[in-house]
């Protein structure tokens, strides 16, 4: 347990977009915090090299400094803002901040997914802690509904929408029918994507946010390099459309999982039924839905990005951090990565479930008959099957689409199942695969 | 602030339903507990005086006792659980818990809403602390996103679907077409409604949740008595379906606002927009959006009621409170209603808003004429207006519908004008008027 509680002084390190919304907020809401937290929070430094970004906030330039080993010298500073972003300068930070004994809080999800639970243990070693409720969800407070408010749980599952960037270029493709490279445009000249978008649309950042989530729920140490990822980046708006005319919504869904055999974790593109309250969750915000064996389902909604929500979360954890709560649980709580074993994570052929299937195929007779039989041959029945009208009759050279939903099957059976209809002549192309996501029962305790 | 950590030996005051269910977590989960959250919570004493219940859960008899005086003598039991419900004995109950300088863990919103301030008082002079995540939402953790997650935020609003009774009804009012009485039948026969539903349907159970929710969200102390509250009791299939008509969801509302001139809170039937995520809430579940200057717009969705989901939020604050965290936040934080004076609460009056009217006319020529020249006089525009053509023609006796909506208004002079509508001989009875909730702007700073 550590025995000390941290100074209420921040230093914010990196003034990008949620360390300058950190340090204007702290600034700005110095009274209203102290009022409600009771506790006298403030920002002591912004530690950077460049301080344009931090002017144009007004940001007292009395708190610019450069100098690190000044900054985690001084002993007002309990608590560090990590908000450097990326792997090497950040986790050079961290330890060096952890190391003098401060307090970390970070929103860095790729630092945590990667070395997790090598800060964890130095922070152990230094008596000291960190936080990074703002690394998942941005200002949803999820975190602390795995550490805090379901404690009590043995959690089953968790289900995510936790990239903004992604939910707002599938709803453009859904409700207003655009291409997915038009989409990303418009998303980028409204500030939703990075100009290089490829960690958001890749599903990387939400690999990052799901093995931190999962590690938390099940209290075991997850290898992000062991899950599955498809991003958004190739998904098909005809897709979006079919599974649409079927009652479903495309997301890009993280999903982790207790099995019998082990835990899967997993970030693809889905097909959600709209009865399904992950199937409403729009634009830019983020939600994640948790089951426990005696809450049942619960789901939290908000913003998941930019930088007022993320620094609402990150100044959270400064306040917890201030009042020794969040020391208290990373010294007590079972759940951290470095206090738990590697664990077992299925491959994605392991999974059972309900798909969709999309073939391009050129209009000949037989072709369903040949398809099926295949599927039927790798233990795959058919529960619907859909072939739009050629567009123009009579035109036998082009390849049209088919559609195919299957009763719940093992992937890896459909996998074998696609590999031999791909080599079909008739098949144009490789056919698409989508996991459907039914609504998962609660089986309450 | 406290200076000791209560013992992690539990009594639970009361078995029934939520005492029980919250025993039987306690005793089949303790191995779970404490491998997730480091502390040895054991379940010490269920204290009753008919163990009927008890023994069928299979709950251990050691700890069955009628006499409460031993139990608070006891130094091993840290932590009470107020399960009694209603207001005198539980009240009775709860101070004496305190005054023994246990720490109390309720889900009694009655006794909150009543006697909150003064409850708060007593564990205060006695140097321990209370804990109710369980009695706002059932096993959502919302009181911890007020007290925690979301303390760098000035709350703005909230609005909750707060009781799973009502909102059953009304799904099966909206979705099936049932008459009030015939869903209330099913509610009771489904376990969802007591056999006196009278304080859920009347509103009373949603004005205590929100009257200690908005005490927590504003820092403020609000009287229930002043709250408005109308039921679903009164509530018209013939609404319902108008509302949806054009758009919108009836939902018992509970709404906790902040405006220029003081806080309005009130309980009653609103009609939100299809687009509005609390439109989406369906069934027995309930969910609170909350709305913070830094964090914008975040909700919480899950099982506001049953055994199950209500223990976890009670074993979520046994868990707190043996950590030292909740004695920590109850001792820290300036948001609880006994730090705060008594706050101005704006009548529902002071509402601007937009309104649905639907009048019982007599089918004679002039009648919009005349009710919207009434309504032009006192300042209010008509957005919509909507006639059924009656059902058969000719039957000249018979009052028929007319639906009309506002543009934005203040409520009181709406009520104004109604009162005129309301005498005129063309209009059969009384108008039925309600709110119409759209999505609130988040002013995101």
């Amino acid at each position: 347990m550590n025995s000390t509680i941290p100074a209420p002084g921040v230093a914010v390190l990196g003034c990008g977009t949620v360390g300058g919304a950190t340090a204007q907020l702290l600034y700005s809401d110095e009274a209203l915090i102290q009022e409600r937290s009771g506790i006298p929070v403030r920002l002591k430094y912004i530690v950077d090299l460049d301080f344009s970004h931090a002017r144009s906030l007004g940001l007292p330039e009395s708190t610019f400094t450069s100098d690190l080993n000044a900054v985690l010298a001084d002993p007002e500073v309990g608590i560090v803002v990590e908000t450097v972003g990326g792997l090497t300068t950040a986790k050079d930070f961290f330890e060096k901040a952890l190391k003098a004994g401060k307090h970390v809080v970070t929103a860095n999800k790729a630092l945590l997914a990667h070395h997790g639970p090598e800060l964890m243990a130095v922070a152990r070693e230094n008596g000291t802690a960190l936080s990074f409720e703002a690394s998942c969800g941005g200002g949803i407070p999820v975190i602390r509904a795995l550490t805090d408010g379901l404690l009590a749980n043995r959690i089953d599952a968790l289900y995510g929408i936790l990239n903004g960037t992604c939910n707002f270029i599938l709803t453009e493709m859904a409700e207003k029918g655009k291409q997915y490279e038009d989409a990303l445009a418009d998303a980028q000249a409204d500030g939703l994507a990075e100009a290089d978008p490829t960690l958001d649309v890749s599903g990387m950042d939400t690999a990052h946010k799901i093995t931190i989530m999962a590690s938390l729920a099940f209290g075991r140490r997850f290898d992000l390099e062991s899950v599955p990822v498809e991003g958004i980046d190739t998904l098909d708006l005809m897709d979006v459309k079919f599974g649409a005319e079927l009652g479903y919504v495309a997301k890009l869904l993280a999903v982790a999982e207790r099995k019998s055999d082990g835990f899967s974790l997993r970030v693809r593109p889905a097909f959600i039924s709209t009865e399904h309250p992950l199937a409403w969750i729009r634009g830019p915000f983020n939600a994640a839905s948790i089951y426990g064996h005696r809450v049942g389902h619960t789901m939290y909604y908000g913003r998941g990005a930019g930088g007022s929500p993320t620094a609402s979360a990150v100044a959270a954890d400064i306040i917890s951090a201030a009042h020794g709560i969040d020391g208290t649980r990373f010294h007590t709580l079972g759940l951290y990565q470095d206090r738990n074993k590697p664990e077992k994570q299925l491959p994605a052929g392991a999974i059972t479930g309900r798909y969709y299937i999309r073939a391009m195929v050129f209009d000949r007779p037989g072709v369903l008959g040949t398809i099926s039989s295949i599927l039927g041959n790798h233990n795959i029945s058919i529960s619907s099957f859909l072939q739009k009208e050629p567009p123009e009759a009579g035109d036998g050279g082009r390849s049209l689409p088919i559609v195919i939903t299957t009763h719940k099957t093992r992937e890896e059976d459909l996998n074998g199942a696609l590999e031999e209809v791909n080599k079909l002549e008739i098949v144009d192309g490789s056919c698409t695969m989508i996991n459907i996501v039914d609504e998962r029962p609660e089986n309450l305790s």
